[in-house]
């Protein structure tokens, strides 16, 4: 019945007893046992081409290593100002990349348009020295707000960004979310659409703490190693974060999770959308709801244990829900069904 | 069979169910679930005093955030050369407190001299703004030597550092062998000798992935909850950190399975100190053994299957052999037999 | 016949000469000369109070400095998108600071707003680990557009963001154009209204390279010190900014400088803006003049000598004109009279 | 009668009168003006070849550069234990790079030797992920010991560094003093034997506060204009350090006065040697002069008036004796007639 974020839900099962499969004995520390070279295999596999990978356990650590990777210290990340990285991360990426800037470009729907951003990094400056100079397209797919982009979305923002010779992040904390909206495979949401260098998220969508910082660019690779270790983000015990991602993505579990989350999602809004005064504000394309609802509402739903995130704050009455691969479709039912009596 | 390292014992079966028992419906994220809140009281507890506690899941990430909250960027961090914070972390220290400087005190065993700490501080040039400024005491125990810190001996280097206007840190990854290889309480080794900030190792003894930051110093709490999270160390389903460490203090397992670890290393000194050609390095006071062995007794041990590290590089006499929680006394006795018919 | 930029005027007569008569033996380096100390006097008793003084040569480096001063890697510095610290230097406060963010809060004529700044630190997360925190706001006075601050202004904009927690900084890199252009004294204008700290520019208004970060709460001072020696900014022949700056301000040559420079300003406005199709875009309070001229007008002073700043880029018909203390009335006039040809 | 410092002597009047000459008129600012631009090309000739020049106005500004364009945050730059950068620059290179290490190499008279380079670099780790990774060899010349690095030398070094894949920086702060030691052309002692990047000294030597990295390797040179700006170390009247650059090293006078600096020294250590007890520490070979003299010596030349340093601190008898471009020969000689009478 909790609604308030992924971040709530459990690991699912089959990575727990992954991480007690693994708890067998002795292991080559800090990656070199058998199983976290597996794994970076295992992802290769699925995104179907060479690539190199690096776990760490936050979605913060990957994104803002990952970005790093990209920048300069004088670089300035183009990214939506609703990004996590930008937003939520109390600066992880101005701290990795030792004082880049991150420049907010605005579009609906949390996503950022090929012409704006074309026409934000035309009156950049680059090459004078007085500015900070366009370095990295980090973009969030899912988005914040919901959404998703498609390849061909990606292609033309990651089109513009080479030309201007930024490299290109994806931020897919919920990329499995963004792939089930979608129904395109891994390559075509990330290299294939000019993706230089993905966060690939676990925790969200099943895993206790496992994110894969996906390489695709391998000259951005070189440094990571060390960065990562310098941040106190490579495990000494690797074999369990490994553990963890090889179960999430066996026989497409990953997959099949974030089907469960987004349907729920698709369900919450087509219930609630009919409600009287209540009014969708994004479109609903993974796992997350943005929704406006008469005040009796939300109260029922509070009253009856359900836990959302009133998104403009206290009192207003704009509900984000998010749903994961644990949410019931009888909560989801239960919720719907609440918010009507509220308004009865 | 594998004494290269204690990083490469698995979890303690009693965490692993703890991991499962937490894994059960959904907890509120980033710290704000019970469990989380009950661990950092568990702590206080067993520190027999008000504390602030950070959980974050590298030995690496707790000593480079425990020291940028004492350090201004300026600042040195007094320490022994060995020091895995000088000499093992690739610059994390540095990374975190933006630049600060690393100034080795040798000493014998891998232990700082109260005296000696106490002639550098009087020639470091405080307040001289051509030289970057004393800031912290960084001590480690038990130290990458094996040995451990006496209670007064912290307490003495600690008041030297207090004199100089320096906070004290110790680095407590094998923090659990030092305490029984002293016979002492964990507030006596710590706070009642002077410590500030300590990092409470889980990780090598046991856990799969969990150290606290534990700050007697209220005030150098004020911005590690903020740098935590701008490192990416903050895990958003942080009940998994937190039963790991519940698991690890309840009913005193974690000294427990330090004393395990020490008594095979203590054995494996007794046996290998009576072999010809064979010296014992350093006292053997917690959980490593440095020894330097004749060829034919090292190359036994390695054709049978045991590891352990050749610490002056390939193809030299000296090694280390660390026991672990996990270690089994026939291994131990096995790799004493081996070691010993090399020699026949 | 150069309005390009008060940078590219030279240094005012007397300052060379105050240049010469400090080259004349030896004289102790890094401040501790009598004339660096009676520089600080001076500025303390311009300023009618106690106060620090930290010479530096660039204002890039006064104000990363004195925001780094204020502010933790994880703050936020709140400016006017246009400013100086936000938009020219590089990123130069994130690198000082260690990664901080610069958030803007927008406003006509370069100017910030006391309730839009509210509004902002309102919905800032003060205190929330995900965000980086409210720590300055910086204001620029006289600002980019060539506004002003009245103390009035200033003192509203402090006590909010006093109220939130902020230290208030302001880039016054052309203070004096600003104290002319309002007529107050320098205490009025600066700590009177709230100011802790102030970047107090020589460099554009008659110096040859010579900043002043002057510190109002000695709290602030305590690190400087350090910070201006790591950064490479602090002169060992300190005596030779001193000898700069004490020239500038002596017998009010600097209020003096700026008057001709604000005078030369206020006609170019005048004149310029009764030319049919022109129209001033700001007030024109200090030495700078932004204007939207018919391109025949433009051209005309182009073909002329006379150097401007198309301001939107080339091709475009918004001027910006900064005079200096060193422009001549005649060019001023020269610059109004070919404009007029231009459209005849 | 002050050889306390050579940041003591005034500018030479020759760079005085560069000052006021480039004080005519306006320019243009940030180092577009001719005379910046002819500035490159006059060191690009005294150098040979060409190379990329960028001026600053201190040494620490131009060595933390230099070594930041050579070296990750995760580097380690090689350097003698009493290397300026090392102890006299605030951690000024660990701010530039974002945290790298300093690593001492000792030798006799403020010199490595290759062979100990060598093995120092053999045992650091390259590849390995916990360690920070050798980037930078960092000699001075002349030394802080007031020795010189002959061609030879510094060629065998920097064959060393460059088989272990590091970058060779030269601080020459007092490199014009080594040149006339040695006897040799500005060619030779830096890339002909080896050097990538040189911090080339004029403050110490007749300037007023200018110095010039000079960057052999345009690789590195790709960086350093945003690093500078960046660092608030852009001039804005940059015509004001071009110029002073531009007269010292017109008609050799940079060279004629190292020589006089030099010769000063020689005379002071000839003379003092001679003295019953006294014993000289270093060789002397640029311009300074490291002695053991007995108290009363010292105390006479104190109570005359003369200023040196005390080198072990307070009541301590070695003192460090510093000629300069200014340093008259008169002086030299009441010096030891003093210090002699002292002795009487």
């Amino acid at each position: 019945m909790n609604f308030a974020s992924d971040n709530t839900a459990p690991m699912h099962p089959r990575v727990l007893e992954a991480l007690a499969r693994a708890n067998d004995g002795a292991a080559m520390p800090y990656g070199n046992d058998p199983l976290a070279q597996a794994v970076e295999k295992k992802i290769a596999g699925i995104f179907e081409r060479d690539c190199a990978v690096f776990l760490v356990s936050t979605g913060t650590a990957a994104n803002a290593l990952a970005i790093a990777a990209c920048c300069p210290p004088w670089g300035a990340v183009y990214c939506h100002p609703e990004a996590h990285v930008d937003d939520d991360e109390c600066g992880a990426p101005e701290f990795y990349t030792g004082g880049a800037k991150l420049v907010g470009v605005e579009g609906p729907h949390g996503k950022i348009a090929a012409k704006d951003l074309d026409a934000a990094l035309d009156e950049a400056g680059k090459g004078v020295v007085h500015h900070v100079q366009p370095a990295v397209l980090s973009l969030t797919n899912a988005t914040e707000a919901g959404t998703v982009y498609a390849p061909a979305e990606t292609a033309a923002l990651a089109a513009v960004a080479r030309r201007h010779g930024l490299k290109v992040h994806v931020d897919g904390a919920r990329f499995a979310n963004a792939l089930v909206g979608l129904g395109c495979t891994p390559a075509e949401a990330s290299w294939k659409a000019g993706v230089d260098i993905l966060s690939f998220g676990g925790t969200k969508n099943g895993c206790m703490a496992a994110e894969a910082i996906v390489v695709f660019d391998r000259m951005l690779a070189e440094t990571l190693a060390f960065r990562r270790k310098r941040a106190g983000h490579l495990f000494s015990k690797m074999r369990f974060l490994a553990a963890q991602m090889d179960a999430y993505l066996e026989d497409g579990l990953w997959l099949d999770l974030a089907r469960n989350a987004n349907a729920a999602a698709r369900r919450l809004a087509e219930g609630l959308s009919a409600l009287p005064g209540a009014s969708v504000v994004h479109p609903v394309e993974a796992n997350e709801v943005f929704v406006d609802l008469p005040e009796p509402a939300i109260a029922a739903t509070e009253k009856a244990g359900y836990r959302s995130y009133r998104w403009l704050g206290p009192g207003t009455q704009r509900l984000r829900l998010v749903s994961a691969w644990s949410s019931r479709m009888e909560d989801v039912e239960g919720f719907i069904r609440v918010a009507r009596s509220g308004l009865a």
